[in-house]
């Protein structure tokens, strides 16, 4: 039913050191609807990056942020009619000056009225859905499997970037996967809104948008691979993978990616 | 008056050591209504000490949240009129489900409109009430002595667990206090907030509600004695406080314990 | 025009010595309206260096907590209606209690309505309007040479802190020039909030708000380098200038001010 098509895992890790340097050289203007517990990390993760990222949710602004902005994340985090109707006013934004936006749909699997609000969003297009394996399956229906995945990207025209032990991104023709990270990842609050961010971020700079979501897991794997080596526990691991998306350059990220 | 059972330090100490193994164990989900100062870091810290914690404030679907948790904070901190109303939802959910539930009143002692909304959430059965000396003084308009503390849990059905230099913990029948701690403590915004996270979490894994509140503090504690040991400040601490949570194990806090 | 009056090196970095001393001696009580995406740092970063910091937004209680603090910090960050309203309290509450206040319009250049309303604001006379080349751009409308800033000053009856690689302090009368800091502040988020509000709690204890404003400036520059001395990128600098807001002393900011 598809043909993935395989690239070389030297022509893929050295893509991502050049989307590297790309953020660094442009530092992208990046818009973030993301919950209050992810505000902090995720801006701090931003600006190590090399990015400049802004946070507000008024409704009455949050307008003209988008449109001095160049990506756009939506993330679900905690959400009521305000933050739906900043939502609605971004992506309608995003949408009319071809900026690129990712939805990171949080905790879909926690709570119905979410999953239907996600639901409605993807049918926005959304250049990228970055999920993991438990709001995939509530998003999709299906068992998160590399099959369902690529049906589900299809289907939605969107880009799939699956989280796990090993990441999975799709677009629904092609397929990588990236085995980089470490388990300190999932004892730190907002490590998946931060990398919904980054993936923002590397549409920026990145057209193809299947490469720039590629680049991104693997930009955040090897940030938490740096950030172990130099942890007592999961406070100074936050510390550390900040660091390490501060001082990462391509040569070490292309020597690192396991990417497949 | 009241007659307090004494208990061996040995055995309140193994106690709290065997609740900590259920608490990595068991991967309580608690849910946490709290300020946004706090969110981020109470986040990190449940997640260190192996509970998996969400933080939606939003009306609209924070029922669903408590029902899928097995533990809820909360913590007055900022709050107006939609907040009050996540709280409702939340305390009747919590109710109907048999949640145990932790009150932390903070800043009662600041605003008028706060030590009233407190008193009412009293009246519907927190499993326990932790706040410090000027927050209790402002709620129960009594200085926060022993018998003070006897009389208002007593009083009002609940545990009190009063924070200071040495905490003291009571049914109204039995007292414990609990002398670790180190000073920084102070020195970190929200720290307060996630001892009561801790406690919301102890209580899920241990039906005694004295016995997990006591646990609970000594786990702080002993938190805060090792990560002062790796501390040049409060940043610092505030980083090797979560690294101390996660590392913490009951032979250590056995042997740390100084309850009375 | 303007005959800015000189002030020896020695006596600028003694006053500001001095200050330190009287804010740890002090610990004032400081409110501040402030984006959630820095109220952690901002919190900590008060607490450290001596202060008691106090964060609620919620228009009920806000004019209870002005009442009680010492000084008042208005951070533009994310507004809407009810922040708007809370700010509205907030600002009529210290005035009345003749509470000195500081306005930090963030990124009033990004959004048209949020430079209406800080021109709005500073009709209200904050003591101090802290902000950075491009919010003075956008607030004054002229380019942020020295002259504009006197000229700016004098003609809203304001303080300017204007920060830079070197910062620029004016009255209308008055300049000085702090060369103080390093380029990772660029790169943690809520520094420059952080800064407004040390420049808050330094009113509350210094009677001269043009003194009180540059000590605040020398005390977050120099917290700034010592803590690049112990840094391996952007992530552990932001832990290690809350440790060094903690452990500086007059004699050290005194040998490391970098007055004009």
């Amino acid at each position: 039913m598809h043909h993935p098509k395989a690239a070389s895992r030297e022509g893929v890790a050295q893509v991502a050191a050049d989307i590297l340097a790309r953020l660094r050289a442009g530092s992208p203007r990046i818009h973030c609807i993301i919950n209050s517990v992810a505000q902090n990390f995720t801006a701090n993760v931003l600006l190590a990056a090399g990015c400049v990222p802004s946070m507000t949710l008024s409704a009455e602004e949050i307008g003209a942020f988008v449109v001095g902005a160049q990506g756009l994340l939506v993330n679900l985090g905690t959400f009521d009619r305000e933050r739906r109707r900043a939502t609605e006013i971004a992506v309608v934004t995003a949408t009319q000056h071809k900026l690129p936006w990712v939805l990171d749909p949080v905790f879909v699997d926690r709570a119905p009225s979410r999953a239907v609000f996600a639901r409605e969003l993807i049918g926005r297009k959304p250049m990228v859905v970055r999920l993991n394996r438990g709001e995939f399956y509530a998003l999709a229906g299906n068992a998160p499997s590399q099959d369902a995945a690529i049906t589900y990207a299809r289907a939605n025209r969107t880009i799939v970037g699956l989280s796990g032990e090993v990441d999975l991104i799709t677009d629904g023709e092609r397929v990588a996967t990236v085995a980089n990270g470490h388990p300190l990842m999932t004892k730190v609050t907002a490590m998946g809104c931060a990398g919904s961010a980054i993936v923002a971020a590397c549409l920026v700079v990145e057209p193809d948008a299947f490469r720039a979501t590629t680049a991104a897991l693997i930009i955040l794997g090897v940030a938490g691979e740096l950030a172990a080596e130099k942890s007592a526990g999961p406070g100074s691991f936050a510390t550390a993978i900040i660091d390490a998306f501060h001082s990462l350059d391509g040569q070490l990220l292309a020597a690192r990616a396991k990417v497949g």
